[in-house]
């Protein structure tokens, strides 16, 4: 992400084109994750690469979680290292507590994102902590990072999940989410992303909490990840665009699912989400085509996977001029 | 619609629930004409009358086309007749022409939906006329309207195809739609109701367009027609609900499609945008279970018909209490 203080070296920002909205694809992460087919490392590799090439500014590409617990990161080490080649690339990948954290950054990763729980249930459950417990976990990570010598800190981002409704407990209080990220960005993060974990979210609500946890965390950028479980993703984008966020998560042909329903969709679908972005007159950096092509390739790696997406389904309108050509005109 | 001069002993407003947001299944319509198995008279006033039951305002139950153009339509008359005996439902019905809406007066049909296309290319195609053929066509069927006795009179809803964007002509005027709407506004029309055909729309220009066409258009309701044939239906909702929209179309399970883009999704997801609306704390008047209930009904019918909608899928939220309760609490 952008206007980031910690940016040092490991930032490769500088080199980017023009962008009014930044997107980080999690499909490799937040979509795989779920998914029990192991994706050979050269084929999430390609995959990076071809949407690097498309114009993504950022992938999360695996997680530092044991290889016990989700037998799909086994490769961690391999496709970050080999991700990191990209050129242009922020190599995000998500950090469970500081074990994770310190195997990111001795792999010089360029992005750490540690998420926790707003639901206190949902956290309990997920990583057997209460929430202040998760908060001091997210300080140790910091305090690790800052241990570094400056040109190997990477960038570090406190996620909240669950922070927009919770499969355990229903509606989650706004305030908790306010006091949860104002307490991660007090303990040193560089950015907040407000998760959807479920895809609870309506357009309402998804104003009023960004409206409210931007105004508490003074300049730090603030992103969403939203799920489209229900329909209201991109919906909810239209909505957290309109409280000034500008940073958001999706997975190309919404890659994923929901552990809470199966069968139902996971992230909003990256395709549709450029696509609508673009149509706005917002620039993602992104080349429409060039990500479609990239399914194809998500596809050949996983035949049993299932995809999303309209775009890819419909096409490009008649004689729809992307915001990037009109802007390289 | 709600608010409407025309309206006399035809319109059954008087008895419905209060509502913030008005909707209309255009499902039996919009989905039906491009389905090639006809579906039996009986199953269709079934659908009608378990989606009144469920609380929805106003169905689309027909269209008055010839049978040998529309097959699906040849059980018009009964569909209607029937279907008027429904309690609380406005039943409304599609006409291309002065003939369709004759049809329609004598059936004592509530609302009579004229379409014409902004884009001319596509209005020379559909009906073989200029856009401004099309107008004075309209205002011979008010005339017709206004020759009957004013208890039966139904409403005339003026709609605006293409408004947003043609598989022919690409991009389209707001100039062209302000003045097609005005147009229709000063033939006569009790409403107005602004579509996206082929599902090119975004949010920015969903709320471009509406703000001026509700501006030229006084007083009138102005409805929104949106198809999800590239993602961005229920964004556009958002969009259009900031914008002050009120009125709109969906179809149950998002039953139909695009002629120009085959295996695209169609209207948008009706169950989906309740829950969106009602997630906001808008009133729909409509049981969300109720609603996906009647999803079996048609499953039932038309064993073959894509069904769509990830809250059918997904389910609703743990503790999730519909706006409808909170208001009968």
């Amino acid at each position: 992400m952008q206007n980031n203080s910690a940016s040092g070296p490991l930032n490769p920002s500088a080199a980017r084109p023009a962008r009014d909205v930044f997107l980080r694809e999690v499909g490799l992460r937040d979509g795989l994750q779920i998914h029990s087919t192991f994706m050979p490392t050269e084929q999430k590799l390609a995959w990076i690469r071809a949407e690097a090439a498309a114009g993504m500014p950022e992938i999360e590409v695996t997680s530092y979680v044991p290889a016990r617990v989700i037998p799909q990161f086994a490769d961690a080490e391999a496709v970050t290292v080999q991700a990191l080649g990209t050129p242009g690339l922020t190599v995000a990948a998500l950090v469970p507590n500081l074990r994770g954290a310190e195997r990111g950054i001795e792999l010089g990763v360029h992005k750490l994102n540690f998420v926790m729980s707003v639901s206190r249930t949902h956290n309990l459950k997920n990583v057997r902590r209460e929430r202040e417990e998760s908060i001091a976990d997210f300080s140790r990570i910091v305090e690790r990072i800052r241990e570094q010598p400056a040109d190997r800190r990477p960038i570090i981002c406190g996620g909240l999940s669950t922070a927009l409704g919770c499969s355990y407990e229903g509606r989650i209080s706004i305030d908790d989410v306010v006091r949860c990220a104002v307490a991660l960005a007090e303990a040193g993060a560089n950015e907040i992303v407000v998760a959807d974990t479920v895809g609870y979210a309506d357009p309402t609500l998804v104003r009023t909490v960004f409206k409210r946890v931007m105004a508490e965390v003074g300049s730090l950028p603030v992103g969403a990840h939203f799920h489209d479980t229900r329909g209201t993703g991109l919906a909810n984008v239209a909505a957290a665009l309109d409280a000034g966020v500008r940073h958001f998560d999706a997975s190309l042909a919404g890659i994923g699912g929901c552990p809470f329903a199966p069968g139902a969709t996971g992230n909003i679908v990256m395709d549709d989400l450029c696509f609508m972005l673009d149509s706005m007159g917002l620039r993602t950096g992104v080349d429409l085509e060039k990500l479609l092509a990239v399914r194809a390739l998500v596809r050949e790696a996983l035949p049993d996977i299932e995809m999303h997406g309209a775009l890819a389904r419909a096409g490009l309108p008649t004689g729809y001029v992307s915001t990037r050509e009109q802007v390289a005109a």
